[in-house]
């Protein structure tokens, strides 16, 4: 039998940054087969109402949207639920219909573990504005420059993966080191598509390869289960 | 509303190759914003039964796995259903749930644009012993040496992407080219993995962006719909 529960992803949001968490999930099980794998049941949805618009604007509030792909996703088989997005976390209280593997935790943990006094977030509005790592961190949060931030994002999920943006996120993320952060956190799943641990003076977390890690984590039996 | 119907993945044979098959769907799509991409749904497993054994040792067939998986995804919003595995294409009668886009039909597709006499292939037992791109070209197919291509696939499954494997591939890839393939199909999912056109002396189709492309093709909605 598999070691692993079958592991469900609420995602789209955006779908590069699913693509990239899928790939993760594959990198981090040590396989000789196929079959070590988990089986993943995936609904990458990009209609899911915006994330920074509800949360900057009261527009529409994504919770019923990721409620229903959390119980559709559950109805399927999935045991275990994720979601490669930061921003949409300020809503993971609608996700109630498994155990669900928070990306903000998760991320927050592998801070943690470099022990910083402050942590420099890396994150969009909405994880901005609803202070999601702040909630979850036991240290000060920093945040980075929406200014600069948010517009590279924008553009990574325009296809946009050009040098100027690069340079604008890690001058985003230095900005943060200067300002006394000892880590920071890719907090925005399109950030590590194309920040890299070389662009940034301090340890740079990814919170997608962090989820994917938790994810897995959880997902994985009890050995005695397994045998 | 979207430009696209839902897609859906019969995935996880192998699990890379279906992360593979989901950054090339993103990357496909001309987008300015994460909702100008399809809804695609994922079903990675993988625990359908193997191919190999069920072609060349009469194991059990996966043909009813992936009916399941098909008609699981169609149940969820699936309109259109593609499966990035070559040698799963052996079942694709099995697949019933909703329109099916074929992964051999669209590198076949890709390969005849190149005008050639013949076509060579690198592929695993499966799609050599059931004759997938036979059966499928108008022009004579040309097999890559299997003692090559199956334990070259299998160390991509298991996580090896060294200089070795890639060389084992490019020298398949090469005697073909001198036995009088004017194109090489990469005919395993696997193979796209490592091997890339500066490998191999021809024009080499990489069938999982072939089927990328089809697929995204086949889900447009008509622009009176769109609209």
């Amino acid at each position: 039998m598999s070691r692993y529960r079958t592991i469900g992803v609420i995602g789209g949001m955006g779908p590069a940054a699913t693509a990239d968490f899928l790939t993760r999930l594959v990198a981090g099980v040590p396989a000789a087969h196929d079959t070590d794998h988990p089986r993943v049941l995936v609904d990458s949805n990009p209609h899911v109402p915006d994330r920074n618009a509800a949360a900057l604007n009261g527009a529409d509030s994504p919770g019923p949207a990721l409620a229903e792909m959390a119980l559709r996703l559950a109805n399927n088989g999935a045991e275990v639920l994720a979601m490669p997005c930061n921003a949409a976390h300020g809503w993971a209280d609608a996700i109630t219909a498994a155990p669900f593997v928070s990306m903000i935790d998760a991320a927050v943990a592998e801070a943690m573990a470099h022990n910083p006094r402050r942590i420099g977030v890396l994150g969009v509005g909405a994880t901005l504005a609803l202070d999601l790592y702040g909630k979850a961190s036991p240290v000060p949060v920093l945040a980075g420059d929406l200014a600069v931030v948010q517009p590279a994002v924008n553009a990574i999920k325009a296809g946009d993966r050009s040098h100027s943006v690069r340079t604008a996120l890690a001058n985003a993320a230095q900005a943060l080191a200067m300002a006394g952060a000892d880590v920071v956190i890719a907090a925005c799943t399109e950030v590590p598509l194309l920040l890299t641990q070389a662009d940034v003076p301090v340890p740079l977390i990814d919170s997608t390869a962090a989820l994917a890690r938790a994810t897995l984590a959880a997902a994985a039996m009890p050995a005695s289960v397994e045998a």
